[in-house]
């Protein structure tokens, strides 16, 4: 495999673009009754999935997804050498007993809300390491399982502060390969088989732990936002690029109050991010009409709007570059209780549509 | 960077070694009243670690043994290009608020108990697609934070069955570099800057989540040995080699009721590991005098045994190629009590002696 440029302190340009042969999203009524509600694969109105617990939920929720990016690739889970996958509950409990369980290889991950860009950064490492043709790429949140995990029980009917997220039941997955995918007219096949072209990874930006010392768990916009910063602006360095390389800037789920002060930060650093950027939780739900608050947030916002919104406009050509900065919070609820502050993580992933004579 | 082989379904042979260059260790009093007491970096009495919580207390441990690992390499944190870590809290706090404070771009994994082999195997991938040229891997358990997490609160007092496991309170940190390390007599320099030779990784196999249905978590060894048993017999097959091609293979953290098991399962499949099995549970106490049931586990068990004990052995040359195996059991307070099992998972790396001769 031709070397790599490796980048600045933190990020890489692969010389073999990595494609994203298919990705699926499942999500709930309430994400389907969002802006976006038509283009998820697949919605379910029952929000505990057919299960008795709302953990088993999740991760029905999130097995149910792999499978389906698996079969819109024409593939069976024997065919995929490597998954990556993780998700917001402690011991990344939703994976471990969701697409965990399919017997593919696997390499568990935790990046909070970030997971999804963490998980194909890690992706494209492993395949331009040589490590096999297809890797999985997924991750999942629930509403009820996060408030269970990071807040308060559902029954107590807390009110929620303007700068809360909605965290979005929704799972996606991705799979990955070195070799573009043959275009498919077949009935249910992935989109992402376009006789217009391909979509592929061909950088990324590793995040690093930004704390600016915020303990607002119910404003994690505002903890996150010195991170995607961060990251933005490294990755510019890094790449040697500008806004203007860009046809869009989509960080994770900042929402409302995040967004405000990622532009800010930026400005600072001389950057003017607003002609091109959006946030997945400002895209996922109509925050007047939905009492959504900030927006949406979890493992799921990013990657569900990846999936559903962002992927298909690259493969289409009507996007040609993009930088995805899905964004995470590090914290729990022992560390919260315990005074702690909440960090946040932004990976960059550079995706671009590849036109049918430049594919390698 | 030359073409790996990949190997069956879930292994790949590195066509260039990725160097250990250095590797730290750091326990409490009871890891250093056990027999590989002496062989530690450092040995904490207090197990605050002059902190106020547990959990701050392992942040603070975990760091602290990062650092070391990159001052016994003599680098400082901005050499380092990447790291991962993670450890066994619910969103992996010991990390967030650890090592991942060092500002080095990060990468957070949750694999339980194997965290270090799951490390290892991302970081020789990361660095073999050419992103940089130093990776930090880390991981720390408590024994404090673990029981919290998982099991009762010390203050009631609970007494454990003979087939529970002990979690290590310690931590452990190594650098990986595609290059050789020089030899070097400094002072405080890391024993893996050796003129016997060097240290490399040269080869993974990725572990799968194998569930066997039980539910007891009080016999973690019991339900991680069906997962040792199906990495290290795909490892063998897809490496074409047998137990007489290595000196040693290292489990985690199986213990006494593990151990058995495992060796009765690959006797099913007519392979007799006996001859050079040891686990990193069974080697880090003494069971009988230091009332450890079953043995060691925990994120620290394996990968302080492998910063002590396994690397130095390998460095000197008195092992040739071991195969390090941590093994990890996928659970959480929240699936024990909605009556889930405890599945499994082990990932494999060979580690080799390189003299001197045949350092690429």
């Amino acid at each position: 495999m031709s070397k790599n440029l490796r980048l600045g302190a933190a990020s890489i340009a692969f010389s073999q673009p990595l494609y994203i042969e298919s990705a699926a999203s499942i999500v709930s009524q309430k994400e389907a009754d969002g802006p976006l509600g038509n283009l998820f694969d697949l919605v379910c109105e029952d929000p505990m999935f057919g299960c008795d617990t709302w953990e088993s939920a999740e991760s029905t929720l999130q097995k149910e997804t792999a499978t389906q990016a698996i079969s819109k690739a024409g593939l069976s889970s024997e065919d995929i050498h490597l998954m990556f996958a993780g998700d917001l509950l402690a011991q990344t409990s939703a994976t471990c007993f969701g697409s965990a369980g399919l017997g593919i290889p696997f390499y568990g991950l935790y990046g909070a809300c970030s997971t999804i860009g963490e998980a194909l950064s890690l992706g494209s490492l492993a395949l331009t390491a040589g490590f096999g043709t297809r890797v999985l790429c997924a991750t999942s949140s629930h509403f009820a399982t996060a408030e269970k995990e990071f807040r308060f029980p559902l029954g107590y009917g807390c009110q929620r502060p303007l700068s809360a997220t909605w965290t979005v039941t929704g799972s996606a997955a991705c799979i990955l390969s070195p070799e573009a995918p043959h275009p498919s007219e077949i009935v249910g096949s992935s989109l992402l088989r376009s006789t217009l072209g391909s979509v592929a990874i061909t950088g990324i930006t590793t995040g690093k732990v930004i704390d600016f010392g915020f303990r607002d768990s119910l404003n994690m916009g505002g903890c996150m936002a010195p991170a995607a910063c961060d990251t933005i602006y490294r990755h510019f360095e890094d790449f040697g690029r500008s806004v203007n390389d860009y046809d869009a800037v989509l960080t994770g789920d900042l929402g409302v109050v995040g967004r405000q002060i990622l532009l800010d930060l930026l400005k600072e650093k001389n950057i003017d991010l607003s002609s091109v950027h959006q946030d997945c939780g400002l895209l996922i739900y109509d925050n007047q009409k939905q009492d959504t608050h900030s927006g949406g947030s979890g493992c799921g916002c990013a990657a569900s709007v990846l999936a559903a919104y962002i992927l298909p406009r690259v493969v289409s050509g009507f996007w040609k570059r993009v930088l995805f900065v899905p964004t995470g919070a590090m914290l729990s609820k022992v560390s919260f209780n315990e005074g702690e502050s909440v960090a946040g993580i932004a990976h960059g992933v550079v995706i671009e549509h590849i036109s049918k004579e430049t594919e390698v």
